[in-house]
C-alpha cells in the first residue's frame, strides 16, 4: 500500500472509535496498550512500567503520550502529529490532565489491559466521574480482518511454515527438544520474522502429552511422537501452527489417535463458513473424537482468535453461540494427549470467506515419518 | 540445592506472605502473575487469557487454581499440593469463591499484575468488602535476592556474555542488524538459554541513537558504531548489558561520547555499597556526562533493578532517595545519544555486597574495534 493510503486505514481506525465515543458520550479515549496504539496510530513501542497513552478527545484532535526516549521513533512512524513526552521523574498522570479536557466526566480505557494499580493511580489524579471500557469496539474492529491484515497473516503463517521445512531439513534423531527449539528460532530470524510469537514449543515423546509442556533436554528418540507447536511475529501480526511428526516406527496407538484428530481437524474445517457457530465447529471436532473413544483425552476448546494477538477474539469453544462472519481469522486444533504415552494436536489457521473457508496454513498434515 | 530444600525455598516465601496477611488481617490472598506463583510455588506456566492463581487462606493450606490443561505439569512442579482446576466453558472465578474462605471481608490480590477486567469481574462474584494490594511485601521479598537468586542471575549473565561472544566472532561489516539479531539469538539457544529477556536490540550507527530503536534492514557499515543490548532469561532469571562496539575507525566526536560514557558507567559503580542512595548513583553519572557538555544527551535514568523482570524494583533514577542494600541487584547504563549521529550505552549489572559491589557483567568495556 502506498504511504497515503496506509494512514488512511489508521485514520479510519480512530474515526471508528471516535464514533463509540460519541454514542456512549465519553469526554475521551485513552489507549495504553502498546498494541491498541500501534493499531491505532502505525507506532509500536512496548514502553515496559512507563506509561504510554494515545489520547482521542471528544472536539479536537487525537495526540500522543510518550516516554521521553520514545519521541523520535514516535514521531516516525505515528500517524498522530501531536506528540506529548514525560520523563522518568515525572507524574506522567498530571500531564495526561493536561492533555485531557477539562471538567472530564467519563474517561474510556482500556480495563482488559490496565492494571488495577495503574487505575487507581490514574483515577487519583484524572478524577473522572466514571471510566468506560474500550475493549468492545476494538475487539469488534479487530474481529474483522482487513485484506491488509490477512495478508499479513498469511505472510506470518508463510514464515512459520518455511521455518518448519527448513528446520525438518536438519532433524537428526538423537537432538534435544531445546536443540530443535533453536533451530526454528534461529531459521525465523534468517527468513525475516520479527521473532517467535509465543514460547516455541517441540515435545517429544511422552512429553507430547502436555498441551503447556516446556522444551528441555529430553532427546527426540525413535517411536516418539515429535510435536511442534510454533509460529512468528511479522510486521504486528502472528502465526500460530501445530503439526505432530512420526519418528521412525510410532504404535498402532499413537498412529490411531494420529488419524483421530486428522479426521477432527478436517471434519470441523469442513464446518467453516458464515453464518455457523462456534460451538457447532467445536462439537464437530469433538464428535469425531468422541467416536473414537478419545473423549476424555481432548481437554481444551478447538481454538482461538488470532491477529495481533496469538489468542484472541473469537474463542472457538462449546458455548459460543456466536456465529462465523467473514473476515475471522482463527486455529482449529483439536488434540488427544495419552498420559505417559503421547499426544497428537494438528492446528491450522483459517480465515472465514464470504462463501466458506480458506486455509491460510498449508504445511502438509499427512502423518509424516521423520528422522 | 537438594530437592527438600528447594521446596524450603518456596515454603518460607510462602510463609512470609502469611505474616503479611495476618498483618494486614486479609482473610485470604490470591496470586495471579505467573511470576509470582513461580516465585512461591516453583511451578511455572503461562496461562494466556485463562485464570490461574495461587490461594493463600489466612486459615488452612495454600491451593493452586489452573486451566485444566495445566494439571499435570502443575502436579510435577508446584510444592504446593492441592491443585484445583477449570475448563475453558466454566467461570473461574466461581472456582475461586469455593477455594476462598466464607464470608470473606478483605482479599489480597496482586494490583500491579490484575486487569480492571478482571477485578471486575472477580468482584462481582467474591463480593468482598475490600482488595488490598499485596505488591509490597512480594516486591520487598523479591528486592533482596537470596544466594540461589544470584547464582541464577550470575548464569543468566555469563549465557548473554557468552552469547556476545560467539556472535562477535561471526560479525562481519555489511550484516544487516536483523542478521545479527538472528545469530544473538541462535547463540542463546545453542549455549542453554531459555531465549532473551526482552526483545534483543542491535542497532547500528545513526540508529545507536534511538534509546529505544528496532533492529532492521540496516547495514552495518565501517565508522558505525554499533550497540548490543541483550539479556537472557534462564531458570526463571534475566540478565540486561548493553556494550556498544567500534566499526572499524570512528569520528573524534563518537570517540569521545564513548569514553564519557564510560567514564560515567565506571564512576556510578564506585559509588555502589550499602547506604548510598539511588539518586547518588544517577547523579554520579549524570554529572560525569554533564561535565563533557553531553547531559542534554543522557536522556533516562541510570538504571533499573533485574531478577525475574528485566524492569524491576529498584529504579535507579534521580529522585530515588532510597539506600542500597546487601543483595539489590541492578543495571548501571548511563548513556549519550547524538541524533542523526549515533549513540553509547554501556550496561552493566551490579550486585550489592556486604561492604560494596560485585559487578556480575565481565564483558570487557574498553572501546574496541569490531570488523
Amino acid at each position: 500500500m502506498s504511504k497515503a493510503k496506509v494512514t488512511q486505514v489508521y485514520l479510519e481506525r480512530i474515526s471508528k472509535l471516535h464514533e463509540f465515543l460519541t454514542k456512549q458520550e465519553l469526554d475521551a479515549v485513552v489507549i495504553t496498550s502498546p498494541k491498541h496504539v500501534y493499531y491505532l496510530t502505525g507506532f509500536f513501542t512496548d514502553p515496559h512500567e512507563r506509561f504510554m497513552g494515545l489520547v482521542i478527545p471528544a472536539q479536537g484532535e487525537p495526540s500522543l503520550i510518550v516516554p521521553a526516549l520514545d519521541r523520535e521513533a514516535a514521531a516516525a512512524a505515528s500517524t498522530v502529529q501531536t506528540i506529548h513526552t514525560h520523563t522518568d521523574i515525572e507524574n506522567p498522570y498530571e500531564l495526561l490532565k493536561q492533555v485531557l479536557p477539562a471538567n472530564l466526566k467519563k474517561l474510556g480505557i482500556e480495563k482488559s489491559h490496565m492494571t488495577v494499580e495503574r487505575y487507581e493511580a490514574l483515577g487519583q489524579v484524572i478524577c473522572a466521574e466514571s471510566y468506560a471500557d474500550v475493549e468492545e469496539p476494538l475487539r469488534e474492529m479487530r474481529l474483522i480482518k482487513s485484506a491488509d491484515e490477512v495478508a499479513r497473516l498469511q505472510k506470518a503463517v508463510q514464515l512459520i511454515e518455511d521455518t518448519l521445512g527448513e528446520t525438518l531439513k536438519t532433524f537428526k534423531i538423537g537432538q534435544t527438544e531445546m536443540e530443535i527449539v533453536a533451530e526454528l528460532e534461529y531459521q525465523m530470524k534468517r527468513l525475516g520474522a520479527d521473532g517467535p510469537s509465543f514460547s516455541t514449543m517441540v515435545l517429544a515423546g511422552e512429553k507430547s502429552a502436555l498441551p503447556h509442556g516446556t522444551p528441555g533436554s529430553r532427546k527426540v528418540q525413535e517411536g516418539d511422537l515429535l510435536l511442534f507447536d510454533i509460529g512468528v511475529a511479522a510486521d504486528g501480526y502472528v502465526s500460530d501452527i501445530t503439526r505432530t511428526f512420526a519418528v521412525g516406527q510410532i504404535s498402532e496407538q499413537l498412529r490411531d489417535i494420529y488419524e483421530t484428530v486428522l479426521a477432527a481437524n478436517e471434519a470441523a474445517i469442513a464446518e467453516v463458513r458464515p453464518g455457523v457457530t462456534f460451538a457447532h465447529l467445536d462439537q464437530t471436532a469433538r464428535d469425531v473424537i468422541a467416536a473414537k473413544g478419545y473423549g476424555d483425552y481432548f481437554i481444551h476448546r478447538l481454538g482461538h482468535g488470532l491477529g495481533m494477538d496469538v489468542h484472541e477474539y473469537p474463542s472457538v469453544h462449546g458455548q459460543n453461540q456466536e456465529t462465523l462472519r467473514p473476515g475471522m481469522v482463527f486455529t482449529i486444533e483439536p488434540g488427544v494427549y495419552l498420559p505417559g504415552a503421547g499426544g497428537v494436536r494438528i492446528e491450522d489457521d483459517v480465515l472465514v470467506t464470504e462463501t466458506g473457508v480458506e486455509v491460510l496454513s498449508k504445511f502438509p498434515k499427512k502423518l509424516t515419518v521423520i528422522g
